[in-house]
């Protein structure tokens, strides 16, 4: 039988994560997979409002450790209700998002201690690390063009309305993660074309999953 | 110039907190005093979305380590926006419930180990202990009988639904904390008749606020 695995997708905002997500999952079941998605935060029906108060831009004076809260409590909750049974059940469960992006976001960008949540993350999260995770990196700056773009769509959120800065923090925070953890992390380059990047990520998932 | 207090009511499910905590208010503002309340979860908007969360009937599943990280959330939500610039500025808040009912209902209730939240606990919540702390202590069969009456007026919550041996073990815990904190919490008998309540809770606080 075949073992379930758990693939977070990860990098900056606009970063094209979650379109090639979905590509991936259709490829995955064309090789015959059982493949689940998810997001974090939303992955749950707890997940999902949880969502609407961390993206609510009317919600600016949301404390950053409050903020930091709530990403976990979403995670745990999705972890336990939906990633860990799927992948029990031998599923494969991609992830838009996950933990990489809470170190990266909350304690890069916004630059709290996460010294603090040690234990909370050794106890709760770190059990449940990804198998892999797909990090599209692109810069800052193409960050803001992808972000403007949304903006005139009308599709903004509170965390578009971020900084330069920010996003420059954030980007460090993930660099500083792969290269850390080489071997669960693939860096693929955000800022090629649609099919390239699909290309590599296939590559890197026959590798991973064995898939001659 | 005033100082500004942080005193929370604390108590089981149906202890009478709410009404003792209005009546205070009302008292205090007559002896001239600047007051306002809070409650915990709901103190905020961000904490009235998480208050929903928490009471949704339809959230059964919700993970319990979830539920305590939702609750931290709220409070220092609660404690930066709201219980810390009025304290800062000479009032006197009143909280319905705070930290006491999360060692309570998640440590003892639940029987989760506080300790991997040690380090959260000493960093963003212990630095605001509120100044004082009124428990009204009901029997946990208490509890049952008027959560029948709220049932009966089709008031439930996510909480109303809870067994009577985890009534019991919440109350274990409000005692224990009673015990070690003796300084801090007064305990009431929250059997007696709301104005014998009253009265005490007024000597307390004629103590505490040195009112003449």
């Amino acid at each position: 039988m075949q073992r379930g695995k758990f693939i977070t997708f990860e990098g900056l905002d606009g970063s094209g994560k979650s379109t090639q997500l979905e590509i991936a999952k259709e490829w995955l079941k064309r090789k015959g997979f059982s493949v689940i998605t998810s997001r974090e935060p939303g992955g749950t029906s707890v997940g999902k409002e949880i969502r609407k108060i961390l993206l609510n831009p009317n919600h600016k004076g949301l404390n950053s450790k409050s903020e930091l809260l709530l990403y976990l409590a979403d995670r745990i909750q999705n972890l336990h209700e939906s990633i860990l049974p799927a992948k029990s059940a031998g599923k494969i469960v991609l992830c838009d998002r996950s933990h990489d992006s809470t170190i990266a976001y909350q304690g890069f960008g916004r630059g709290l201690d996460l010294d603090v949540l040690e234990s909370i993350i050794e106890n709760y999260i770190r059990p449940y690390t990804p198998d892999f995770t797909i990090l599209l990196t692109i810069s800052p700056e193409t960050v803001f063009k992808r972000l403007k773009k949304r903006k005139e769509n009308l599709k903004t959120d509170r965390l578009d309305q971020e900084s330069l800065s920010f996003f420059e923090k954030v980007s460090k925070g993930f660099q500083t993660i792969a290269s850390s953890e080489k071997e669960r992390i693939i860096c693929i380059n955000g800022e090629q074309k649609i099919e390239e990047i699909h290309k590599e990520i296939i590559e890197f998932l026959m590798l991973k999953l064995k898939i001659p």
